[in-house]
C-alpha cells in the first residue's frame, strides 16, 4: 500500500495576465488531497472517498482520468486492480488547486505502487494532461505548483523559478463557485473590445508581478503590490461584490494586503497577514465565509509515512 | 439686487490621471449654489447662509475670497458695502465641487451688481484664483466645470471640448470626507516608488476617458468604461472599503456602471443608471449613505430670475 499526498494552491499574482504573457506567481499551500492506494482483489478501480466532502464526483473524475493516464503511461495493464481512498483538505470549486491536487497525488501514488520514479516536472506533465482531458482547458501552473510546492515565479515559454518564502496568508471563499472559462474569456472580449485600455492594464500586471517577486527575494512586505493587483483585476471585469467585501473586510482587520486570487468571479481572495492573522480570519467569517490561516507547503506532491485517512 | 447660482460636478472619468497630463471628463450636476447679493447698508461684507447646511465656515472662506477677488478684479472698493445670502444644495466636503460654485456664483454676483459681464471662462478662472488662495493647490476643472455647465472634456495644457450629453447619474456619498490632498499625494507616492506599474495603469485610465468620449458622442453605454476606470483607482489606491461598498451595491441594484468620483478616499462615488434609477438609490440609502438622482446641469453659473431662498 501507498500514501501519497499534493497541496493546494493560491495564484499570488499575475492571475489573468499570464494568458498574455506575463509572469505569474503562484503558491503551493499546507492543505493536502490525500490519496491511499493499493493493489486490488479484483480487475478495475474501487474507490472510497470518505473525507472528501463536497464536489465528490467531480474530484473523483480527475482521480479516475488520473489513475489512466498513469497506468498508461507506465506502460501498465488499464484495467489494473486498484483500490483507492482519498480525502480531501482542500475546499472544491474555490480555485484552490484541488482538482490538480487529485491529479498530481493520484499520479505519483500510482507510479510507487508500480514501483517507478517519476520526477516533479513528469507528474506535473502528467497531471496536467489529467486537466486538459477532463476540463478541455487548464493552465500547467495548478499541476506545476502542486507537484513541486513552495512559491514559482512562472514565465510562459521561458519556465519557472523557485522563491524561497514563507508567506502568512489568509484564505476567504465566498462560497460562489468560480467560473474561470467564463472569466478568461470575459478579459479576452474585454481586450478585442478595448485593446488601448487593457494591453497596458495588462502589461501594469506583469510589472507587479515582477516587483513582487524582489519583493519575495528581499523579504519586504508584499501587501502593497497584492492591493494593486487587487483593483487592476477588478478593472479587467473579474471582481465580484462577494470577493470585494472580503477584500476590504481583510484591510480593515489588519491585512497589509488582500486580493482576489485565481479567475476571479466567485471563488476565493487571499489576504496577507503578517500581523492580525487572526483578526483578519474572524473578520471574513464575520460575513458568512469560510477563511483558514495557511502557509506555504515547501514539499509538494509526496510519499506520507503513515495514514491520514 | 441679484441672484446668481452655479452647479456643483462631477468627475465622469479620468480623476489622479489628469495629475500627469491624461484627459478628464468632468460633468456640472443640477446641484446649485444659490447667491442674492444686493448693496449694502454699510461699508464691507454682510453675509447670511441660512440653508447652507453642513460646512457652513469652510464655504463662507470660498464666498468672502470669492467676493474679494470679484471687487478687486473689476477694480471696485474692497470695502463695498454688500449684503448676501447663500444657499448651497451641494453636499459640502463630497468632491461634488461644492466650493468651486460657491466661488463661482459669488464672482457672477459680484459683477452682475456692478455691471460687469464676464466670459464663462473669465468667471472659471478667477474662481480658480479663489480656490487656489483658499486651500493652496486646486485644480481649474471644478470652477470650468461650474461655471460654463454641460459635460466636458479637458485636456490638460490643450483645452477643452464641450459634448452634448445627458445623463442618467446617481450620486452617493460615503459621508466620510474626502481626502483630496492626501489622496493626490498617495498616487504621486505610488509612482515614484513603481513607475513600471503606474506609468502603464494612469495610461490605461487615459484610454478609458479618450474611449468614454467617444461613448457619449455616440450616445452608448458607459457603464463598463466606468467599472473598468473605478477598478484602476483602487489600483491607485485612493479607494475605501465604504466606496467599493455603494460601487457593488449600485451595480447589484442595476446600474450599468459605478465607480469612485474625484479623488477618493473618502467622498462620493457615481453609477451610471439608464434603468433602475430608483433601486440604485435604495440601494446605496440602504447601506447608510446618502443618494441621490442627478441630472447634467446644460447651463453652468447664470443669473436666476426670481430668488430661491
Amino acid at each position: 500500500m501507498v500514501i501519497t499526498s499534493a497541496p493546494g494552491k493560491v495564484i499570488l499574482f499575475g492571475e489573468h495576465a499570464v494568458v498574455y504573457g506575463e509572469p505569474a506567481l503562484a503558491g503551493a499551500i499546507e492543505r493536502r488531497v490525500y490519496v491511499e492506494m493499493e493493489e486490488g482483489r479484483r480487475d478495475g478501480l474501487t474507490i472510497s472517498s470518505e473525507g472528501v466532502e463536497d464536489g465528490d464526483e467531480y474530484a473523483l473524475r480527475y482521480l479516475r482520468k488520473a489513475v489512466e493516464v498513469a497506468l498508461v503511461h507506465l506502460g501498465a495493464d488499464r484495467d489494473r486492480g486498484l483500490e483507492v481512498r482519498v480525502a480531501s483538505h482542500i475546499p472544491m470549486a474555490s480555485g484552490l488547486g484541488s482538482s490538480a491536487a487529485v491529479s498530481v497525488a493520484t499520479i505519483l501514488a500510482v507510479s510507487r505502487l508500480l514501483g517507478a520514479e517519476l520526477s516533479g516536472e513528469a507528474l506535473a506533465g502528467l497531471g496536467h494532461q489529467v486537466e486538459l482531458q477532463v476540463q478541455e482547458a487548464a493552465s500547467p501552473t495548478d499541476t506545476l505548483t502542486s507537484a513541486l510546492g513552495g512559491v514559482l515565479y512562472i514565465e510562459p515559454g521561458r519556465g519557472y523559478k523557485r522563491i524561497a518564502a514563507s508567506l502568512p496568508l489568509v484564505v476567504g471563499c465566498t462560497g460562489d463557485p468560480r467560473a474561470t472559462k467564463e472569466m478568461v474569456r470575459g478579459v479576452r472580449d474585454l481586450r478585442d473590445r478595448y485593446p488601448r485600455i487593457v494591453d497596458p492594464l495588462i502589461k501594469s500586471i506583469g510589472e507587479v508581478t515582477r516587483e513582487a517577486k524582489v519583493c519575495l527575494e528581499e523579504r519586504r512586505d508584499i501587501g502593497e503590490l497584492m492591493n494593486i493587483n487587487h483593483g487592476l483585476l477588478e478593472a479587467l471585469g473579474v471582481g465580484t461584490k462577494g470577493l470585494s467585501h472580503l477584500v476590504h473586510a481583510a484591510r480593515a482587520a489588519g491585512a497589509s494586503g488582500a486580493k482576489i486570487t485565481g479567475a476571479g468571479g466567485g471563488g476565493s481572495m487571499i489576504a496577507y497577514a503578517p500581523r492580525e492573522v487572526e483578526r483578519v480570519v474572524r473578520a471574513i467569517e464575520g460575513l458568512g465565509c469560510t477563511a483558514f490561516q495557511v502557509s506555504i507547503a515547501v514539499e509538494g506532491a509526496r510519499v506520507e509515512k503513515k495514514g491520514l485517512l
